[in-house]
């Protein structure tokens, strides 16, 4: 199967290592391409550039509709995956729910490390989103940026790894899940230093990804996820267009 | 005071509409403005559309952030709510929000009569991120399309007063919180078919704005609404780019 | 306008303090009468004396019915705000509840700064019956009687700004609520003393029944706050009487 | 051991038949005393008569706090029970909390039959207040006032029938829960016809006493229901002002 | 009445202790046998040992369930229970749920002082299960294995009554529960030194089989407990076969 | 990778099927293994006979720990999957758990469709236990036993489909998950007839269990899933007693 891997954000580099994640943990049968839009900010930390990367997420889901089997939304604030659920019929997974819960499997309750300060809000809202609040030990942030992480790994590590700490020790935790893309890489180590798991979402959503292929389930078109109704979209690019049915 | 009262889809029939409900409920030395974005969709029935519309409102208040006091956000999805209070620190009410809370001071329970059934899972969402749902007595869904309303005002009275009845009498409510901007004129007949308060969340958010102006409260910018962090848009325009303190 | 601000307990000095903030934030159209009733407690902070205030505050507030606009019951435990929008159709508001609501619409979550410890579970127990426990970050109580906040302000401004400090760096609050009438003209000096948004519950409330009034909305009746059923009352005043139907 | 079981409202022939069910599943040592406060009204089904109702009960509760071991409060609104809690450290047991947990060891989950329709938004609340909304399947009113029980017990037991039947066949009831104290004479009957657990709140309450009793537990002073602080009263009677420790 | 009190593990001395505790809290009609199964682990740490001894306490409630007129299952994880509610329809109670509702009698909040820390998650399910999450302040555990608490209770009460200080203090708590049975013994010296009150499961659950025997209350057999279907049981005892109605 | 699905009842005709629909959806490279426990009931409809094939289960999966990689338990109760967490640290998945989480990630809401009504109070704990009762949009039984679905499954696709139709029309279900691990190979044929994603455990729990093993995370043993703690079994199996640390 194809499975396309949206990064979000504009960051080559982050895109390009999110893309060797999903390549180890996907089956050999699975073809990963790992891309991020042509536009937006090159890191995503608030809800307004959010906002930029979920409308270029969706544009680039919809570009390559047609080629893959699954889409993954490689971002820990799952930007666009309902939107996308909409415009495709095929799996469309969040990193964000995806690792939250694949953790309900693994440990009575996990916590979120995550990066800056600012973002334990926007996570506190999402865990909300998933409905998995009760099952959420802690958000927990470090002082990295998102592109901090890529520029300085072992300054991260360190970090993450004193956050897991404190989430295992203080706060219940049992499964720690990395609240930001670029953390991917920097799983393994987290988990050698602490000893309970540590899910990078994208890995999660990747498997989640080919499971539902695995097992032909596409996203319900009956009522949340319908196909958008055709409408007229005023000064919005073809692609756009085409999607709301008017060309 | 100056309010920014912006419709987030492209009717402009719709945003002149809501402008005059706006006028009708705010206090005589409010002076309101409404806009709608230069594109987007001419209506908003799900999540793809919304997430055009959110990006159209950032830039719609974005452009007109110095020249208003405070900013509603005129469509029953609350969209970019969120961003848009990190863009400025002056109020920023969405009408959905706007409605339930009003409505917790007149009477038990709440329930909201929407437009077409696919908006219920969405409203349900939505109720949820309003912290609510403990006091919404249901969600009902009428068969009009958002652009209906004004075209057939009389149809559109007559299937909101029944589901209202529904409302009423088979699921506990005790207000009506109307689910789509372009229902607020017709507040006061199903109020009159009803005979329990109806809330237009237009007329609420307006009303809201003016209270917080008037309190002189502005968003809190501790965390969750902090200004964006100063980062690289590529490929947007230049007042997204102002906007993360690029320019 | 007319606004009827109650004073659930019978300490005059607070009664016009309460009656100063109103007038401070209300619109120049609204003429605020400040008073507390005839018998019950100095200050509140307890069940037992709460329900003395609440009954006091019930009769208050019946026999000045028909000459005010709109009602706030200003203690921050909202004593009789249920059995006042029975006996009445206009709009009644507690203080409490007033400044949640708003509190949501300028922050993530907000915190409550109270009185003395034993206010504490009786604030959660406020919290809980406003449904918004979740958008709650906490509860910190002073060693401040309600009595000592306006025989000793500096004290008081000191207290409660090391809570609510601690609030916003423990806790995760972004907004303060103010857990004390009394602690309203103090709301300004705490506020800049933190820098995230300090909310007095009276002067919320005032604007809410401002808003109300503009909107023409008065509480519904249909059930929860139906009038009284007419009964027999042995043994009590006249004016309760009236109330239930006899006279 | 002495319980003292207050009806709040002052209907005699019900505080006698509240006083014989009482009588009826006490243990042989217990002795029960059945009063009435000397005011308030005839019957409580609204805000406005509980909070009448409330204070006459602690008075009624102050006024025999030497004489008896605990005290049962016997109107399904649970009206001042945690206020009598701060006025005595004996057991102060509401009848409505009282058959909610004790359903909870006969059944999946309980409904509550109880008077006229306004009372289901009051029932809502107090089910909220106990914290046991999840374990709580249905709150089914009838169109019985609270005197009509007692005026025509036929009709009555009829209608609680109907409506304890549709509770276990619509709503998923295992148990049923009298919503009136004055419902409690016909338990039995109505059990008779559905064939589930009938529990009235009187006999429940009063088996808690006792059982409290034996196990010589008395209410925690730490915090929610320590005594009233001691204060000035203004306009009331000497046992308030007693009761506040100023005499 | 007869109770059978079952200690679901198979350590003689905690048996006995347990039946004491029994024996001194029931009234003096009431006859108490406490029992342990034939097999079984000694104590119960963990949901391995406890599945097993979930299936000994069903033997052993069914053995002699026409013997007594209620059940105590005296674990406070409350295995079997309800299985227990499926083969007889005489009152089964878990000492765990019976001291969380009783405690919500007492105070605004418990807290949980429990044995080793992996007790801690089991216990959060068990609240859970029990409904009662809002009203548990926080679950604390002690360094003690179920088996110390017998073989050094001088250790024991001193670690309990550090943990329960610090629910008082920390948490909010205003009643203890207790949670182990082997913990019963020492209510009474660890209520002394903290000064709230301190509840055993094994006490309440005793007093609670009483109240529902005296009030003439069996469990409802609807649905959820009905009796187990008639069905083939492949290698099992006798007794077990007589209870799916094979024999 | 090898798993075993263990059917936790002794019927080998099921036991057999759930092997075929686990081998169905299983990867190329998984070898499947379905066994049932040497003793137990024939189907599981209540907590009785739960408790039975709770601990058959464990000692199943004890006995073959070391030959597989992961565990899934094919019952719709998920009898013992905490327990069967403990005694391995490879993954272990309980079907019912599975179905819901991957259902989350296809449509706004679930229903389960399930056998006959009593094992409605059992999927209601269940969904809770799982913490996603906000996720669930109904529980709706049918008239089948387990048993009656292989032998008659003509009839039991009928009843299936009615009762998906019902949950998607009245309830508001976008998907729906198949309650009985009986009703396995039947999804395909219900999900033609509704139109709508249909889960079967076993397939799901399948997926999950290679995707765990696909990316290396085994069960964390920090806490609530830690060995269990080294004690004496009386009266039990060897097998059992090794998994005590006893042998």
């Amino acid at each position: 199967m194809r499975i396309l891997v949206v990064n979000p954000n504009t960051s080559a580099e982050m895109t390009a290592s999110i893309g060797e994640v999903a390549r180890k943990y996907a089956s050999p049968g699975t073809e990963i391409t790992a891309l991020s839009p042509s536009y937006g900010p090159r890191s995503i930390e608030g809800h307004f550039e959010e906002h930029i990367a979920a409308l270029a997420t969706i544009e680039t889901v919809a570009a390559h509709a047609q080629d893959y089997d699954a889409f993954v939304i490689a971002c820990y604030g799952d930007p666009a995956v309902e939107a996308c659920r909409e415009i495709t019929d095929k799996p469309v997974i969040g990193i964000a729910e995806a690792s939250m819960h694949m953790a309900c499997f693994l440990g009575h309750k996990f916590s979120i490390v995550t990066v800056i300060p600012r973002a334990i809000p926007i996570m506190e809202s999402l865990v909300r989103k998933v409905h998995l609040e009760s099952k959420c030990a802690s958000i927990r942030s470090t002082n990295l940026a998102v592109l901090d992480i890529e520029a300085d790994p072992e300054r991260a590590v360190v970090e993450m790894i004193e956050e897991a700490r404190q989430a295992i020790t203080q706060d219940g935790a049992e499964v720690i899940c990395l609240g930001c893309a670029g953390m991917g890489p920097l799983d393994q180590r987290v988990q050698d230093a602490i000893g309970v798991p540590v899910l990078d979402g994208t890995a999660c959503a990747v498997l989640l990804a080919e499971s539902l292929h695995a097992y032909g389930k596409t996203t319900s078109k009956i009522r949340a996820f319908a196909r958008p109704e055709r409408k007229e979209l005023v000064g919005c690019s073809e692609l756009l267009r085409q999607l709301s049915g008017q060309e």
